[in-house]
C-alpha cells in the first residue's frame, strides 16, 4: 500500500529536481508503470466516473422532482415561494451541471490518459469544487429538512395546512430534499479522492499515488 | 524541502519493511532535519493548534448563546422546542467538546514531538471525526438559518409570532447560529490540514511533508 514508487508523471523528477510548492511539474514525459499498477490505476479512475455518475443522477432527480413540486391550483405559495426548497432546487442544479462537466472529464481522462486542463489547474479545480459543492449540497439538504419538519409540526401557528391540504406536496418535497442527500454522499467520496489526488500532486508532483 | 526524512515517526516499522526505489535508507533515525523544515514543522503545528483554539471558542459560544435564548416566562416555546435549533445546540456542543480534545492533542503534539495515539490511528482519527463534524456544524448551521428565516416569514400563518412578541430571542437564535458557522469555517480548515496529513501518512509513512 505504501509503496513509495510513482507509476507515471515522474516522481523521479520531483525527487532530484526541486519543484514548485504546489508541485508544478508539466514536462510530458512517456508513461512507465507496471501492469499492476495500470490496473489499479484504471480501477481507480471507474471508480471515480461512478461516482460522478451518481451524484449526477441523484442531483438531477433531486432538482427535477423539486421542480415539478406544485402545489395545486388554489394555492399561491409553492416550492418556488419557500426559500429552503428553492436553495434545494438550485444547489442540485448546480450540482447536476458541475458533475455533468466532470463526467465528461473523466471519461476524457480514461480515453485521453491526460487531463483536460494542464494538471495543476485540473487537480485544485477538481478538489475545490467538490468541496464547496459537497458543503452546499449538505446545507440545502439540511435547509429543506428544516423547512419539511416545520411545515408539518403539529404545533399551533405553523405551516402545517399546507401539509395537511395537500399531503402529496410535502412527500414530494421530501424525496427531492432525500435525493440531495443521496448526491451529497456521492459528492462526499468524489471529493476524498480528489482531495487525495491534490495531496498527492503537493508531495509527488503527480496526481498518481500508484 | 522534499527529503524523504521523517523527522519523527511513530509508525517508522511500516517504512523500513517497504525499502524506497531510490536506495534511501528510511530506518529509524534520530531527527535530521534543517533549521527551516523545522521551522515550517513548527508553525504548521501552531496553525493546527489556532485552527482548533478559534472552531472551540465559536462553538462553545455558539452552544452558550443558544443554552441561554429563553423565550419568556409566558412562552412554552423555546429553542428547547424548537428542532433546529436544539440540532444547532447539540452540534455546538459536540464539536466544542471535540475541539477542547484536539487542543490537548495538538498541545501534547508540540510539547513532545510525538501524537498522543500511534501516529496511524491519530491522522485517521483527526481527519475522519474533522470531515463528520465539519458536515455536522454545516448541516445544523443550515437547519438553523431555515428555522430562523421561516420564524421571520411575513407568510401567513407561520410562527412569526414568535420572533415579533420578543424579538431578542430570535436575534440571540441568529447569533448562535453565526457563530456555529463560524466554528464550522475553523474546523473546515482543520479537515484540510488533516486531509493533508493523512494523505502524506498514506504516500510517505509519515504525517510530515517538510
Amino acid at each position: 500500500m505504501r509503496s513509495h514508487q510513482s507509476p507515471r508523471n515522474g516522481d523521479a523528477a520531483s525527487v532530484t529536481v526541486m519543484p514548485s510548492p504546489l508541485g508544478l511539474d508539466l514536462s510530458p514525459r512517456p508513461p512507465f508503470q507496471s501492469t499492476l499498477s495500470l490496473q489499479k490505476l484504471r480501477r481507480l479512475n471507474y471508480l471515480a466516473l461512478l461516482l460522478r455518475l451518481a451524484s449526477f443522477c441523484f442531483s438531477v432527480a433531486s432538482a427535477i422532482f423539486m421542480a415539478a413540486d406544485y402545489h395545486g391550483p388554489r394555492s399561491a405559495s409553492t416550492w418556488y415561494h419557500l426559500d429552503a426548497y428553492r436553495y434545494v432546487f438550485a444547489a442540485n442544479a448546480i450540482v447536476s451541471l458541475y458533475s455533468l462537466f466532470e463526467l465528461a472529464v473523466s471519461v476524457w481522462e480514461i480515453s485521453m490518459n491526460a487531463t483536460l486542463l494542464p494538471e495543476v489547474l485540473q487537480v485544485w479545480f477538481d478538489f475545490g469544487h467538490d468541496q464547496v459543492f459537497a458543503y452546499m449540497l449538505m446545507s440545502a439538504g439540511s435547509a429543506g429538512a428544516a423547512l419539511s419538519r416545520t411545515l408539518k409540526s403539529p404545533a399551533p401557528a405553523t405551516e402545517s395546512d399546507i401539509c395537511s391540504s395537500r399531503s402529496s406536496f410535502c412527500i414530494q418535497a421530501d424525496i427531492a430534499v432525500a435525493l440531495g442527500f443521496a448526491s451529497f454522499m456521492f459528492l462526499g467520496f468524489s471529493c476524498l479522492l480528489s482531495g487525495f489526488r491534490v495531496a498527492c500532486f503537493i508531495i509527488r508532483g503527480s496526481r498518481f499515488h500508484l
